[in-house]
Formats: structure tokens, sequence, C-alpha cells
């Protein structure tokens, strides 16, 4: 199973929500606190020497902002609350430490594939650091403070963004998800509305945050991900048999669509990329680099697909210039 | 116009239709009859040597002879009484002599692009060797007999396939042909039911074949190809103005399909494929090989199709192989 797993776990995340124990967290950080507190952050984890950069959202181009939104890296609340918000990244842009969100602290640490282990102890690590520094709201019996009581206790949520067209296709997602209701996992789209999610791309995690330990949590959350993905690679050979022809063209056709429109809107462009991928997965498409595959899809939202231009861009202009940029890399890695 | 005129003139036809003199044509030649006039033709025109084959259809693989159908060299009526019929062919394909259609010989020559002159000039040499051997029904007052009252007189077709995307877009092709009715022209489309043509591929020729000199019939056609490929032209740049982003996703969409859909209908093809086309015209898409390009909408066709596979194919099977081979031949070319 080992080979497949990365077909279905893009990525995993480790976040965790602190709050300083000297500071109210009722009302959001005023702009002086927050950059006050930002800059201890970015301290307490080396600043520039150590790799990191301070990035403070109040000032700088919004485009910026929205292009970090865009990478998962900050949240929309942050974003809509960037009077008093910084964001502390790591270049490989695989640590973000939020200052100013909901809490006043979240740490978060993404990285590809099945790596929920490996994003905790980076977390962990990260956690110490900043607790050295700054003195963490932290109760005997409720463990760390947060400002919505679905954080408390440890603060930790952990999830993996899954793939997940064959589940997805036969409507059986949340029949996997129930199956594991004792576990108290949630389950959402990545993208788009709802429970609907464009590009087949789903984010599961963990409900509870209190009365679990952080390995239970962990556990919990590796046994889910495990499950779903079990269920998933068998609803592919079942869709890759009941599919026949018809899928196989459907699958072609969404290649051809991403190498050859004109203008591409972004809802079908999600489309077409997961039915791509899938065609990777089942050996009818070869995809040189999957991760400057996986990156394109970050790459074209709107603001990133901006920064790319280096001009605004109306809508139909964004269109054409997302189908020619896809086009362009796509053709460098098949 | 000259470097356009390829674009728009695929290519020409001249037809000249004779019968013997001494026996009837109000019926079929019968199969000994038909056998012995084919027999005398191949050999009127030089034989083997000369490069001819003479081919009998009413022995050999009857899909032999759709193929030949499908490359537009013998026709449905020679097909439907192949047990009279047969065809002498050159090599290059550019000459087809027909036996036993509706009147007892037909002669073709095709080439490609305007050579409307130069074909009646090859007829018009083989008609000379063939009447030394044989005996064409002839009167002073009527000229060449006809089995259809149509044909009297020169027994001349000239025709010219055209490539009329933008005047079918436009729906104008009517009215082109209404502006130049004193010419008498007909126009049809080549492939497809009535006057829609799938590939907007349409075939120009003259009515009249009596009354009038050969030379005043081509030159009739001649002007008339010339006043549709001026409509047309014309007609492209507005589609091109008009049309906008959304025009030339709908030409990049297309050669999509073609270089990876799975599965390929006959109809969807020939769409995609003079849209492709059309796209070369404009710029945006560069075919190395344009006769590579022509040959394709012939070769996919069912009976050539099976010629290529080498096995009879279920209609899903050859939607299946006419894409993978569409691929193939088109990623030679581009």
């Amino acid at each position: 199973m080992g080979k497949y797993r990365e077909d279905v776990v893009v990525s995993s995340r480790v976040r965790l929500a602190r709050n300083m124990d000297d500071t109210s967290f009722k009302e959001r950080l005023g702009p002086s606190l927050g950059k006050k507190l930002a800059s201890e952050v970015y301290g307490a984890l080396g600043g520039e020497k150590a790799g990191y950069a301070l990035i403070d959202l109040a000032s700088g181009d919004p485009i910026d902002g929205r292009v970090l939104k865009e990478k998962r890296l900050i949240s929309e609340d942050l974003l809509a609350n960037k009077h008093s918000g910084a964001v502390v990244l790591n270049e490989e842009e695989t640590v973000s430490v939020m200052v100013g969100e909901e809490d006043h602290i979240r740490i978060q640490s993404i990285l590809s594939g099945f790596t929920i282990a490996e994003c905790y102890e980076v977390a962990n690590k990260l956690d110490d650091a900043i607790a050295k520094k700054v003195p963490f709201a932290f109760h005997d019996r409720l463990g760390f403070l947060t400002t919505c009581p679905t954080n408390l206790g440890t603060g930790l949520r952990a999830s993996a963004m899954m793939f997940l067209p064959a589940l997805s296709i036969y409507n059986s997602l949340s029949d996997c998800v129930n199956a594991i209701s004792r576990l108290n996992m949630a389950i959402r789209g990545v993208y788009g509305e709802g429970s609907e999610s464009s590009g087949y791309l789903y984010q599961l995690s963990n409900q509870l945050t209190l009365g679990l330990s952080e390995q239970e949590i962990l556990d919990s959350v590796t046994t889910s991900v495990l499950r779903i993905e079990e269920a998933e690679l068998q609803a592919r050979d079942l869709l890759f048999k009941e599919g026949g022809a018809g899928f196989k063209d459907k699958i072609g056709r969404a290649l051809g669509i991403l190498l050859h429109a004109y203008k591409l809107e972004s809802a079908e462009f999600m489309q077409a990329m997961a039915l791509t991928k899938l065609g990777a997965y089942y050996g009818l498409i070869t995809i040189g680099d999957m991760q400057v595959f996986e990156r394109l899809m970050i790459d074209v939202q709107p603001a990133s697909l901006q920064t790319i231009s280096g001009k605004p861009l109306k809508p139909e202009e964004r269109d054409i210039f997302r189908a020619k940029y896809v086009s362009q890399i796509l053709k460098t890695i098949m």
C-alpha cells in the first residue's frame, strides 16, 4: 500500500492553538500587541538566521496576504483581522505561525504526503521554543486555554488533505465517515462550496481536542486516514472496472483541456487536474514531477496567478492567462 | 491571395461521362460486358506498365471497395452495382476510371488544391486514349450521349472540394451561391447529411453540361470557386475578430480532443479536425505536414480504419482505435 499512499494523502498538517496567559483572548489583539507578540515569536524561533520571515499583513501589498491564504499558510480569519495579524514563515513554507488569529498564536506544520507524525514533531519543537519566551495560558485540569472551547485541552488539530475522487464519484464518502464515527473525525471539502469539493480534495481532522492525549489524537487521525485511504483505493479499482472506455475518455479529454484550452475557469481547471491525477494513478497518463503538478493547483488561484503575471487581471484575462500558464507548466512535466 | 488558396480549395476533380456507341446504356452492363470493357480501358491506358491497376469489385474483399468509396475514388453507385463494375486506378490515386457505373465509363482526375485546369488536362488525355480503343456514343448536335440527360453534351463535371468553415458558421453559404446563380453551380456537403457538412467541406460543381464548351464550363467553375473563396476569406477575418477568446478556446479544445480523447466518433472527429485546420489558418496551431493532416480525414473513416487495424472492429472499438490512431498521427506532425 505504501506506494499508493501519496496518491491519496496529498499533505498532512498539525496545528496547535495557544494564547498568552497575561493577555485577554476574549477580544482580538490590537495592532500594537499583535506586532509585539509576532516579534517575540519570530525571535523565539531564531529569526532570519534560522530561516524565518516575519510578515506583517497590515502593511505591504494586500495581494501578498491573499497569496498566503491560497497557499493555505494563513487563514481567512487572519486575513480578515490583518490589522493585528502577522505570520512567521520558514523558507520552505512548511512552518507557519499565525499571530492574532482567533487565538493569539497558531502554530502550524505542513508537509507533503502522509506525515502526521512528522508534522507533530515539528510543531512540538516550535511550541517548546515559543513557550520559553511566551508564557501560555494553561489550566491544570483543562490544559491549554483557547478562545473557542472546541480547541481546549491540547489545542491540537491534526489533519490530512486527501484526494478522494472515487469515493466522491460513488457518493460514499459520508458512509466512510459514519463507519468511523466513534473516532469523531470531521471531513470537509478543501475547495468549493459546502461538502462538495471541486478537485475531490477533502480535509480530514479530529474534532476532539479535550480529554485525549496528543498521542491519542494523532493515533485516531492516523487510523481514520488509513481506513478512508483503503476505501478510496478499493473504490478506485471498482471505478476503473465499471467506468470502461467512457471513463478513460473523460480522463483523456480532461488532460486535453488542460493542455489546449485557450481559457480556463478555476472550477473546470480543478476538475480536470483531479481527473488527470487519477489518470496518472491508473497509469493512463505520465506525470513526470508530481510536486510541480500539485503546486500548479495553488499557483493558478486568482491572487497567485496575478502575482505570477505581474499585473492585475480581469476575470477573462485571468482565465486566458491561467490556460496559458497551466499548459506551459504541464508541458514541462509530461 | 495565392498563399491562402489551399486553405480553402482542398482538392479539384474533373469527371467525363462516356458510353459505348454499340451497346445500350439504358440498362447496366452485365458482368461479362463489364469485365470486357474494363479490360479494354485498362489496355487503352497502358495497363500495368503505365502504372495502372485494374480492380474487379465483384471479387476480392468487400471492404476494399468501401475503402475506395471512402477515398472518393469510386461512387456509391458503382459499389451498389459491383457485379458489373470495375475501376482502373493509377498508383498515385489521382486517376480513377469507373466502368459499369450509371454510364459505361466515367473518367476522373483528382488533384490536391485548386487545380481544375490540370485535372481537365489529365482527364482529356485519358479520354483521347480510351476513345482510340472504345468508340463513344456521340451525337452531332447533342454531343456525348449519357444515361441521364443532365450529363449530356460534354459529359463534364468539374468540381472543387472547398473548406468553408466561416461561411458555414455565419450561415451565408446559400447567399454566396445565390450571388453566382447565373453560373448554375451546385454546392453540397461532402460528408454528413443533406446540406450540412460535418467537416465544413463542400463540393462545388457545374450543373450544366450541355450548350457550353468544355472551356466555358471550366471557366464558370473557376470563377465561382474564386468568388466563394474570397467570401470565405472575408468571413474568416470577421469570425476571428468577432469570435474573441471564446472562439480561440473552441479551437484549442478541439485540438485537445483530437490529441487526448480515448474514443472519438466520426462526426466529432470531423468537427475537431475542421476547427484545428482553421486554427492553423489563423496561426494559432502549427501543422507540420498538411497532406498527412488531410489524409487523416479519409484514413479514419470506418472501412479505411478497419483496414489499418487489420481486423473487424465493433463501433466502440472503432471509436477507440480512431482516437488512438488520430492522436498518434497528429503527434508526428505537431
